[in-house]
């Protein structure tokens, strides 16, 4: 028996203990954007370095602005490969109570009515169970093979649901310590309850404010109107004339590093059993809004977008005022994908946009945050691996997903760090999180206990 | 002498004695809109119905839910043209009390820095100057001929500054005793110190609201960007399709029923002492916004626009939101000239706006008001003797001019009575009405009677 075997078959037998050892994490009611559920969140934080510091992890709960911080590192590697887990033990308030049908803080095992069995509690999926299966994953392997093939450290945040105010400081403070060959980053979902998935995309971000400015002070229509330039008007032509009739974004160059997907992720994605139509639907919709030609999965996760947030001039309120107001505002953010330059995309929607504006109008910008897109190279040897290995654990080829908005840990990763992140999660649609009678399949954690027993094992493999 | 000369030598004869009734006038602090006035403006209407008794009409000061109205009828009428002489005798407030350099409701004849007379009061130019030299006119009138050689009605307002509540249920209800052959209206201005004007066109206004629907709740831009059609755009798409690049509005057969100007004045216009470069400067602008080729006059005066007055959707506040809105909506009006119907321009724009609403998302409109354009025939015998009448009196052609808003009563008196209105007055721009330090010039308030005494003769004159 392989001693890859071994280990899964030890992740089978120790399933009821590993069940106890997450309830046990799931019953500490670390709700981090509540004062008052401080020391629980201390008391969690404490509970993952113990954990740790038995796993053979030197281990502690760091104190920090806000929550407290888990780092660990195991104190006997058994590979030269540097992986970084990430996962977050603080939780989502519970309220409305009256809607869950068991007490959160009181996790249980349930059995739905399609016979599957269900972890249910706040935490039990985001993120509680999802870290529980790399940690449990590192203990049979352990059990089994006495060291891990990888040289493993972990970092847990406590600040996930409330805004991660202490991290970025955090990872800047001790970026020596953290930075490794790749990170290991547990919190997003499976393609659907059979078939696993791997996030290796997330689009960036650049956002902007245009502010308008025409006549120097708010005027009467009747007096002025036909004469007087609008900026609403101005503003209108400029958000008009961002998109073509096929969807495209105008802005000139505005595709530059924006690749195309690789044959093969382009027709699995076609495969994938995702009706775009069925996705609008849930939303009222029915046509694809994006760039004709391009499927539905494609314009969220693989193109760039330019969206109007918001816009405002003018009389908004109930009823009429004749008014040409002197300044019109809109939002407009932009989604990147690829290499595509977030400071250089700006520069160049001021310049469509200034190039637009009638020479006796004035536009100022206000910048609101600029973030490339984040992708794990397609041929890179981790992404590669891991399908393997899901592969394996799954019996069918994981989906190769796309995420239209950002992971921020992902984007701070990168960023102070210098390193990519594998996304790999077990959740599903379905899983309630953030909401009442949030659950989590138990297939979800056996299964993905199992999954990261055999990625660590695959990772571990020299050139393959 | 005739007649006509020894009215006016009558007017300047009596000129200290003019000055001192209005000034008695102008002591009563008639501010309709604060209650604690109301009984300063009962005061000014019976001051009004007892000059008006005195000089020979049957006249009173009539109840009405707000202000009382003055009405008052010549007993003794010597011709057969009716008309209908308004104006109003309520005032607006008169904070900041602090900036003006004398007391409000202390008239005063004060001499300005260039040798000019002035007469200083709130109301001195607004309103209660204006109708005095209409009064002013009747006197000298009577007191010379004996007789006014038209039958004069008179209905003097006195709600004009706080929304006119009252004005059309009191034409309603007193219709058969009011309805004349035109309306004589005093509360415009001179097109400057030497020139007098007769306001001859107002443009009408339609308001609308749209509302449009995409996405059936609101979206995060991140999940559904490039996928879900965003509201923003296609309102933006929709005001921008609503003008071409000349300035021209798009809607189909939305000029119909809008006319040339007689060349006669069009040519007056483009010899009138206005600088449209330096009306736009005084707003921060230079470039003309309206249809190309057309002067600015025309532009505010003659053509109809479509005018955004406010648009909203999305996030607006500080900050930044990657939302896609469900909801977007513009406030969006039109001026209306010539013969313009309301109701077909508001039909015609829904379709419009129909027609660029992709058929996954929906729009409601929401109507605010309707009004068609007001003008007095260019070729009437109203317009043509007032102008002679004036060209006599100032030595100098009167202005023929436009008004890019609305005045309600003009509106009223055709719609509820059937009558056109001639808007002569002789406000100056530099009058400060509704602000600190109002005044009226003396010349305005001399002038204006004499002009009066010219055009109640003109009027009277058979066939001319």
């Amino acid at each position: 028996m392989e001693m890859l075997d071994k280990v899964l078959q030890r992740i089978d037998d120790d399933l009821n203990a590993s069940l106890d050892r997450l309830f046990a994490l799931l019953r500490i009611e670390s709700i981090s954007t509540d004062p008052a559920y401080n020391e629980s969140c201390r008391a969690a934080a404490d509970w993952l370095a113990n954990e740790l510091d038995s796993l053979g992890f030197d281990a502690d709960a760091r104190q920090t602005g806000g929550q407290p911080m888990v780092v660990g590192h195991d104190r006997d590697p058994g590979g030269n490969l540097h992986v970084l887990f990430y996962g977050h033990y603080d939780v989502q308030p519970v309220d409305p109570l009256s809607e869950w049908s068991a007490p959160p803080f009181e996790p249980a095992l349930a059995t739905a009515a399609d016979g599957s069995k269900q972890i249910r509690a706040r935490g039990a999926c985001d993120d509680k169970g999802q870290l529980m299966t790399f940690l449990e994953a590192c203990r049979a392997w352990k059990a089994v093979a006495g060291k891990l093939p990888l040289r493993v450290s972990i970092i847990f945040e406590g600040e996930e649901e409330s805004g991660s105010a202490s991290l970025e400081p955090f990872l800047q403070a001790n970026a020596d310590e953290l930075r490794s060959d790749v990170a290991l980053v547990c919190d997003t979902g499976m393609w659907d309850r059979g078939q696993p998935a791997i996030t290796t995309m997330l689009r960036g971000l650049v956002g902007n404010e245009i502010i308008v400015t025409g006549p120097s002070r708010d005027l009467h229509s009747g007096g002025y109107g036909g004469a007087a330039r609008n900026p609403l008007h101005v503003l209108s032509d400029v958000v008009a004339a961002l998109h073509n009739e096929n969807g495209r974004v105008m802005i000139p160059d505005f595709y530059e590093g924006v690749d195309e997907l690789p044959a093969e992720i382009k027709a699995q994605w076609d495969g994938l059993d995702f009706d775009g139509d069925e996705f609008l639907e849930g939303v009222g919709l029915s046509i694809p809004a994006g760039e004709s030609g391009r499927s539905v999965l494609e314009q969220i996760w693989a193109r760039p977008t330019c969206e109007v947030n918001g816009i405002y001039g003018g009389y908004t309120g109930d009823g009429f005022k004749t008014v040409i107001p002197s300044k019109a505002s809109a939002k407009v953010s932009f989604r990147l994908v690829g290499s595509q330059n977030p400071e250089q995309l700006r520069e160049r929607f001021q310049a469509f946009v200034r190039e637009r504006i009638p020479s006796d109008c004035q536009v100022e910008f206000l910048s609101h945050g600029a973030s490339p897109a984040l992708r794990l190279p397609f041929d890179g040897p981790y992404l590669q691996r891991a399908r393997r290995a899901l592969a394996e654990e799954w019996g069918t080829e994981p989906a190769i997903t796309g995420g239209g908005g950002s992971i921020p840990v992902v984007g701070s990763f990168k960023r102070l760090l210098g390193m990519d992140s594998l996304m790999v999660g077990f959740g599903l649609d379905d899983d309630r999180i953030h909401s009442p009678n949030e659950k989590y399949e138990l297939s979800s954690f056996h299964g993905g206990t199992r999954s990261w027993a055999r990625i660590i094992a695959a990772l571990a493999e020299e050139g393959s």
